[in-house]
């Protein structure tokens, strides 16, 4: 059920972000607008509901796993310093996770990416981070959404 | 099996936190050194493993229905306008929850706890938040260790 004026209840779609796979439960974007971190995705539950708990315990299961299913395709591809995952929705209460690969040269490490900046990104580093990102892309369609309902 | 010279593998007991619950795969721990945020848990896994997607699933799932204990005791106890999620690791890659009640006046929202400070907390609101603590972890803790671990 659509929830009005949610965002990510009404727009499949935005600039700020590349739709990578869509399960009936979830879908897993790539977000855009965070050029200091290209390994940035997030999953989205389908359904408009604020905090984790209000889902039963099998639509739990089910989210917290597409959130291993990108977890892993990042680990796999980027072996990053450390995995961040976060569930905030305090602008859009709608259950969403950040899942994102860290590496020690990043321009926040090891603050978290909302905390201070600490330096300048490596643009060499980005460029091999952007590079694999259609690998990782695929990977999470595949495991996602087996079925192809990407 | 502890990791020598990790902080959550060596120290049970720590003026920064009070140990709320104990089960034999988790451990919940109240978050003493962020006076903004009173009601700020954390749930830390007791095996050393830096991210989730290391777990087995049936651990996983222990360890997000522990997340969802705390989650649960925050939302019935205060209504917070959102519960904030995350498992970052980047200081201490040993895999812990933070878990914190949220308000729409308290010192950093909508950001994150580690974004920009938006105001100065109402100091009667955080009163009656501490208020609730001994509650809440009362209820903490009988979900999590109902055998009486704690």
């Amino acid at each position: 059920m659509a929830h009005p004026g949610c965002e990510l209840c009404e727009r499949a779609e935005s600039p700020a972000w590349a739709v990578v796979a869509t399960s009936p439960q979830a879908r897993v974007i790539r977000v855009l607008d965070a050029p200091d971190f290209p390994a940035f995705y997030r999953v989205v539950w389908r359904e408009h509901v604020a905090e984790l708990s209000e889902l039963p315990p099998a639509d739990r299961a089910a989210c917290l796993e597409a959130v291993v299913v990108v977890e892993r395709a990042l680990r796999e591809a980027l072996a990053p310093t450390k995995i961040n995952l976060a569930a905030l929705g305090n602008l859009v209460p709608h259950l969403h996770w950040h899942v994102i690969a860290r590496f020690e040269r990043d321009s926040h490490f090891p603050q978290p990416i909302w905390g201070s900046r600490q330096r300048d990104p490596d643009a060499t580093a980005l460029a091999h981070l952007r590079a694999r990102l259609p690998e990782i892309d695929d990977t999470i369609r595949h495991r996602l959404a087996p079925a192809g309902y990407a």
